[in-house]
């Protein structure tokens, strides 16, 4: 311990900011969490702050490192920092005259919103009350104040359930007749705070604490333990937020939004979040603590005159209400604009006409918002072109890169509420989160339908395919999560009744139950009953532009994963250069073929087997055809045949004896030869080039279709493909060797027949650990590797993916793996064979080309990673191109 | 063209011997084959052998690689070695009236013994057998040289069936009545001939070359196309020669040991190649040919007057027949194994009283022989220790770990033959070598019934128990082949009548059929009736002797795979110092016990699955305790529950009915549990630590059982075991410190209970790629690391154990893998990843203790490659312990 000691009281733990300076600054936020390092620096450039201190992270830490202990010298730090505060507010901790009171908030390293817990009006006590009173000269203030410093403390500290204070209240506003919290009086509030303390003493069994700095480190601590919290936890693992990043801690000196006419609590925004579009939007409430707006009970107002018309709002804006509060606030975001250069999303509190600024960080945006804003501030000139598309989320683009409703598709609107998240969704009605994350798990799309939302509903939100809310504004808790996870929802839908004890969501008439399906269009805020149809995005203006930037920093190649003439015209349309790879065998399963596949297998003479595959070799050249005129000119790779042959073949009893019927065949006969090629794990079984070295007859009609097929369209439009064969799960070259040899044959004889030479390619994937640790030797044959990265993970891990899911999800959730390895690629594990696959390729065929084609070819992390390793393009879904585009470029502005 | 030209015409392809001289030496053997180097060494040692000329391997290798074209400047080189050979042998190649007759044999670097084809005589036509009638005085010797030429050279050169000449003759016999061969007179051979040479024109088409250039050629091609002929490929296949070693071809002047009864041909040993004991041991026929003794068609006469009374025989020896040329073969047979300083194996022929040395090698030998030779030369001081410890294939330990007939047993013999190869087998009898084959593949064990065997049959000895032949002698080819593979052979047992058509094998009115078991004794020569019991082999004598030697030398530890008190028994006696791998969930079959383990799998509660748990752990403990006795004092490696839950449950569905019924549970319920349990790969599924991690109580219920088990016998005993306990099927070190930390506590928890300290350690398996590159990290944590290489190459080839069947023979027969992985490790993939993973475990913890625990633990090549990335120990099954100590030592000797 003395060592320990030593150090952490030699170690800094509390930085002051306020009165026009702090100790922080903006790029600590490491340290002192996003809003402290905010704070500090807006308290640096002049702002009106109230002071405070922060806490750091590294508190944080020791505590949980140290079976939360705080470490040695914390309390002297804190009690120096305290004792500035008051001289900069002019007011004294405890003091029953002249009381300081402070909020306390939490602060972590991201953005957090609604996760952590806080505590305003900190400090209040039967005495300090009454200082209050008279000092503000509002006693009814002063004790509505106390109330709610008691229950939400109660709440957030001493574990008192929030609502035991509202059934008090409600109860008493029911006895009196009341309607709103105004109409009761100081003398009530008074009578009402008894009734809460008597409840805490009840329910936790001691007295409410009345010294001010038990209360200061009863809310620190609570702000520490929520870090651990379930909800904090949940939200932490959406958004890779390591653990031990830690939270810091804000004390800071209230100041009161809610202290009459003359003072607002708002929130704003320096640009649009939804469109993007440079306009100051935010709203603010009149005689409110912050806390009010962000809630949604009371439906706030618009700043700007132009929004409150564009809302055809009655309630008068603040531009129209405090126009020198207005103009100050407005250069106070131009100048928070400015120096961040970025779009600000700021909390301010205006306290008898006098503006307080609580609070300034980087806004959350839609996609579409984040592509207006980086390509507007490019063209003023606030940032460049490389910093334009590195501020752009790849995996956001997912948003506009999906359907939206079809304008012509016929619409049952049954409610408008606000447009708070764009794009559309419809699902089945469900009112429950837990639910909705049960449905989703057995493949259900639904709607998320609440009242409104909090942060306990977050795992349900993620389930959802969209959020409907029948209260709160476009900054409600809904709103503000639905945009950052990127979905459609339309909050504050007003003309909606929920009964959540019946299951029903009712309008004018109107009456859905839970199970129906409903749309929202998080665009319009329209809600409409039954699904609507979608079109296709289209992929233009602000969208198109960002990309032609990032195509100009991008080195990787981006092609597609298709097989289908339409994926691959998607595919080109969204700017793939090319196919990395087409699984030949999804041909093989359409009805028509089918037949002549499954008299392939079954044929037990290599002449029938010849047969059945002579039946074949027509529409496989026909497959090859369409897709090689989509892709003219361009590089198609195409995988040989790959699953096991039993995956051909029907295996219920009925279908046995249909099919058998279907082929002419005796169905004891096909029954054996299912038996026969039944496995214990597929996976890991006769297929690939195994099955290529078995029945070299398939690998060669293949190969005959492609170079048929690439010497018509070469003909046909004077400009061939290249295709380039792929030979899936080689472990060695010798196994690679004895397919090449036949791939080469077949390409003489096509060239031979047509008299067409065409350029192409023989190489394999490299989807095996043993692969990778062999790749010089494969090399020196193959003339290039494609990553299959699938079937990686399955084998490196030993996991199969069709069984991973009864304990994957255990495995996230408990942080034994930090992520899935399916989604992105385990860079650590896979990603080292991945390095040693190039590497050692390269080392016998130095120009050796390079690609990744698994699912991760098309995850923002996975390409990130292919750029360190150098390879020379990923593949992935064609939705995905975009996104690929964006990641390969900021993974190349990165590597520089 | 031009530059291999001029290459090849500066190189020597051949190099002659004889005249007490050569150009080769005995350590030349890759270039000049086995045969040609001890030639040479021979002829330089003053050894009165033949003059003649080897051509090199490396014109095998050009003749392959060039398209079956032989280099240029090989002619030239023969003519003049042949040239020097005419010059000794004072005789003219094709000179009518003093002609130079040559033999034409391969001569690989490995021997092999019967697989290449040999030509004599080579030389004679029309016009040299009468030069040769007048030289040697015999008109009839002369014919029938012709004849047997004529013949031997359309069957091996020409490929006209040897049958066809047998049936000329026949049929001639039979015309005359004549019985032997010996009644036919110079003449009638001549006539025969006319005839021998008609068939040959009519079967291809071209008159029997009469020149003998023609003829040397034709002989010569024949020897290197036999390189890759099928019996030879085989052969390579079975004993691991490598195919691009070539073979090479000796010319030889023929000397003759059928030229009267002062002529003779034999072949001999130094030592007895069955039982090791030193002594000369060999057979010979007067008047015949070299081929005559080993073809196995007349029955030979001994050498030595000692071994003939020891047969009861009545045919002279040679020691009584020819007493000089017996001493100076015992001189030269002395000298030879002196200057070799190893057993030999010698061919020689006698010509007129002249003694020729035709053949040295390194004798084959039983494993036993081996063991006694290696002992007795070191105690002669012929070789050292290390060096006779280095002599023993550590594979041929097998023939002696394997049980032998119980003297006790009751035996019905039937008849008896040659103890030709030691050992007891017993099997269904088959008669023919594919069928044999066919039956092992369905797993019977079968004894080949031969009248004699050829190189054709190899693939069915391969695939018998024992052979069992009714002709030929010690050194027939079933006597030879038998004793390489360390398969029990009872040769020329001439009472057995066999009839191939009726399928039956009769002596003295007993009838056995095709299908009826039958035991043989290698030892005895014993012939018996139904199955045989055996009894464990004693490791005594020599074996023990030289084990100790090896344990010496050995660095390596060598512990068993074990879970019986059986099998850890054997182990122990075996020489194995501790346990590697315990595999728990053998123990859960059990049929009293698997009740239990299924009411808790379908357990859907935590406590039920508890209380089933809680009826296990006595059981389990008795099981360690049992061990651990056993055991005392040693390490013991328990891996803790590794396969799916779902191989526990029954599958079909009266089963399900069953035991649904057994346990009292809802066999609906059952059904459920097993549909859930279900797995696509289950390989890749639920198992390992991710099912320890799922029901942790599995873990610790067999931690407890462990830790009660110790301390229980280290009270009892006063010599604790120590517990190692494993983790299996760790992919990262989060998993198995999820695991570690249960062990630990339930640790500490049993050391509080029982007041006893127990050395215990916990470690993980590494069988997964992953574990293997990310070892440094799990170093961390983990106390030892395991190899897993099943597992491990399973996982990095993608392969299947189970479902490799269906193409890892057809890979290895078309030399796709060199072998088969899970048989010997596959150093250049599996084995990187087991360096990869022993180095960077080692970077973080330099004392980590490092085994194997594979079936490859137990294969020499294998644990050669252990010592090189010095692992600590290897782990085997108890049988093949012996094994791997022995290997251990050679590896490490090797090392040196």
């Amino acid at each position: 311990m003395g060592n320990s000691d030593m150090a952490a009281s030699a170690q800094k733990f509390v930085y002051a900011f306020g009165g026009g300076s702090a100790e922080g600054r903006a790029d600590m936020k490491a340290l002192l969490g996003g809003k402290g390092a905010n704070l500090a620096e807006m308290a640096n450039l002049g702002l009106p702050v109230p002071p405070g201190f922060t806490i750091s992270t590294e508190v944080c830490t020791a505590y949980y490192a140290n079976e939360k202990n705080y470490p040695e010298g914390l309390d002297a730090q804190m009690s120096e920092a305290l004792r500035q505060v008051e001289t900069v507010a002019g007011a004294r901790f405890g003091e029953a005259s002249n009381p300081l009171l402070v909020s306390v908030r939490s602060g972590a390293r991201a953005s957090m919103p609604g996760m952590m817990d806080t505590v305003l009006n900190l400090g209040l006590n039967d005495q300090t009350v009454e200082g209050l009173a008279q000092r503000s000269g509002d006693r009814r203030f002063a004790f509505d104040s106390y109330r709610r410093f008691i229950s939400m403390y109660s709440d957030v500290v001493l574990g008192v359930d929030h609502a035991d204070f509202e059934d008090i209240l409600g109860g008493f506003k029911d006895e009196r007749s009341y309607a709103l919290d105004t109409d009761i009086t100081a003398e009530e509030w008074q009578g009402l705070i008894a009734r809460y303390k008597a409840l805490v003493e009840n329910e936790t069994g001691d007295a409410f604490p009345q010294d001010p700095h038990e209360q200061l480190w009863g809310a620190i601590s609570a702000v520490f333990k929520s870090w651990n919290g379930a909800r904090a936890i949940t939200y932490r693992k959406l958004n890779s937020i390591p653990e031990d990043w830690g939270t810091a801690v804000n004390v800071q000196a209230m100041v009161f939004g809610n202290m009459g006419d003359t003072s607002a609590t708002g929130v704003a925004f320096t640009r649009n979040p939804s469109t993007g579009i440079k306009e100051l939007y935010g709203e603010f409430l009149v005689n409110a603590q912050g806390e009010d707006v962000v809630a949604g009970i009371r439906t706030p107002q618009n700043i700007t005159e132009r929004a409150r018309i564009e809302a055809a709002s009655d309630a008068p804006s603040l531009e129209a209400l405090m126009p020198e509060t207005f103009a100050e606030l407005s250069r106070t975001f131009d100048l928070l604009e400015r120096h961040y250069r970025d779009m600000q999303d700021m909390e301010f509190t205006i306290q008898e006409g006098k503006l307080w600024m609580l609070q300034t960080r980087i806004g959350k945006r839609t996609a579409k918002a984040a592509l207006r804003i980086a390509v507007d501030m490019a063209a003023e000139g606030l940032i460049g072109r490389e910093e334009a598309v590195l501020r752009i989320d790849p995996a956001s683009l997912d948003q506009l890169l999906h359907p939206t409703l079809d304008p012509e598709a016929k619409r049952e609107v049954i409610a408008t509420g606000l447009p708070a998240s764009p794009g559309a969704a419809s699902g089945e009605i469900v009112f429950d989160a837990d639910e909705a994350e049960r449905l989703k798990a057995l493949n259900r799309r639904v709607i998320l339908v609440r009242i409104e939302t909090s942060p306990e509903d977050i795992h349900g939100m993620h389930a959802a395919e969209g959020i409907l809310t029948t209260r709160g504004g476009m900054t409600s808790h809904a709103a503000v999560v639905a945009r950052g996870m990127g979905k459609p929802c339309v909050s504050g839908a007003g003309s909606l009744r929920i009964d959540y004890q019946a299951g029903t969501l009712s309008v004018m008439g109107v009456l859905l139950k839970k199970g129906e399906t409903i749309t929202i269009d998080g665009s319009s805020g329209q809600v409409m009953r039954g699904e609507v149809a979608t079109i296709k995005p289209e992929l233009s203006g602000d969208f198109a532009l960002l990309m032609t930037w990032a195509d100009s920093f991008r080195r990787m190649g981006v092609r597609a994963n298709a097989e289908t003439p339409l994926d691959a015209r998607t595919a080109r349309e969204f700017g793939a250069e090319g196919i990395g790879l087409c699984r030949t065998e999804h041909m093989f399963f359409d009805s028509e073929r089918i037949v002549a596949v499954r008299e392939m297998i079954i044929a037990d003479k290599l002449d029938a087997r010849r047969a059945a595959l002579a039946k074949l070799l027509p529409m496989q050249r026909n497959d090859f055809i369409a897709l090689f005129e989509i892709m003219a000119g361009l590089p198609v790779t195409i995988r040989l045949l790959d699953p096991p042959l039993h995956e051909f073949l029907p295996q219920a009893d009925h279908e046995i004896e249909e099919v058998a019927e279907q082929m002419n065949a005796n169905p004891d006969t096909l029954r054996a030869r299912i038996a026969e090629l039944k496995e214990f794990n597929p996976m890991l079984g006769h297929r690939g080039v195994r099955l290529l070295i078995s029945y070299p007859e398939i690998a060669e009609m293949q190969a005959r279709a492609i170079f048929e097929a690439a010497t018509e369209v070469a003909r046909r439009t004077g400009q061939a493909p290249i295709p380039e064969v792929m030979v899936p799960l080689v472990a060695s070259r010798a196994e690679f060797d004895v397919v090449k040899e036949r791939v080469l044959a077949i390409a003489s004889q096509v060239a031979e027949e047509t008299g067409l030479v065409i350029d192409y390619s023989v190489g394999t994937m490299i989807e095996l650990p043993r692969a990778a640790l062999r790749a010089a030797e494969i090399a020196e044959s193959a003339d290039f590797f494609s990553f299959g990265t699938n079937d990686l993970t399955q084998t490196t891990f030993g996991i199969s993916r069709d069984d991973a899911a009864r304990f994957i999800g255990e495995y996230t959730s408990k942080g034994v793996f930090k992520m899935d390895p399916f989604i992105s690629l385990d860079i650590e594990g896979v990603g080292e064979l991945v390095r040693i696959g190039t590497e050692r390729g390269r080392q016998t065929k130095p120009g050796l080309k390079t690609g990744i084609c698994g699912e991760h070819g098309g995850d923002p992390a996975s390409i990130a990673f292919c750029e360190t390793v150098n390879l020379d393009y990923v593949s992935c879904s064609p939705f995905r191109v975009p996104i690929a585009r964006l990641a390969a470029a900021q993974a190349s502005l990165s590597k520089i």
